[in-house]
């Protein structure tokens, strides 16, 4: 199983905009050339940030991206599923109900006990990420960071 | 991100396995009748069990597939890793050193924050399928079950 490779690119972009100053944002293009991204592909993803409430896109010559929401507000789940789904990786096509050894349907109206652990393997997966926001990924990056990342960013064109 | 649509073949291919006599085996062809599965790919992913050490395989005319080990000694996490592998649904290319806000290099000696939280939560996933065997799984099934199995899976030709 494999997440899509924008799932890096937004998790970056977003703390990245989690570093701005409050009303200011960054377009498309400085997100692409900060992290040498193509362009078109970044601003599907980005779109799709939009689209899931976690940024908010502005027109106009200083437009742009910034977060929707406060950063401690916007949990890695939110990013990574804004991209990927919500799904299960395992699909259960109840193969136990199929073929020779098919199970009367009186025997499966509890789902099937396979398909349950995998679906809480998935929440347990899902939990970690729920449980960390942008807000607790800036507590580990270096303090001079953000002062860096914002200069760096907003002079881009 | 998903998982192959042999994983569910091979988790109920494994719980019928350990619900076998000690010392019986179902072929292929069996399991595949069974479940009305295609032969020759359901053959690839019980291979792949075989090579990860929780299936034997025997040839002859009562030869087949059985456990390699106690049912309680097989773990969801291996059956599933043995056809879709151990490595983690996240992959990080480094996009931190790339692109016009490249950070240093002596910055990036200790892993990306984002990476270490996907690799935490890939973990968690991980943990709760190791936390289940085969036997446990046995014990959800209704106790008239293996009987049933064993009797319309042996007499498959």
């Amino acid at each position: 199983m494999k997440l899509p490779v924008s799932t890096e690119w937004v998790l970056h972009c977003a703390t990245t905009l989690a570093q701005l100053e409050p009303g200011t944002s960054a377009s498309t293009t400085q997100l692409a050339l900060y992290f040498d991204l193509p362009v078109p592909y970044l601003a599907k993803q980005l779109k799709a940030l939009v689209k899931a409430g976690l940024l908010s896109a502005s027109t106009g010559p200083r437009g742009g991206f910034r977060l929707a929401r406060a950063a401690a507000e916007i949990t890695l789940l939110q990013v990574v599923e804004a991209v990927d789904g919500t799904s299960s990786p395992y699909e259960c096509r109840e193969i136990r109900q199929q073929g020779r050894g098919a199970l009367p349907p009186e025997e499966c109206r509890a789902p099937c006990v396979l398909a349950v652990k995998m679906a809480e393997a998935h929440q347990a997966w899902r939990r970690t990420l729920a449980a960390t926001t942008l807000a607790d990924i800036l507590t580990g990056i270096p303090p001079t960071a953000p002062a860096r990342t914002r200069h760096r960013l907003t002079t881009l064109t």
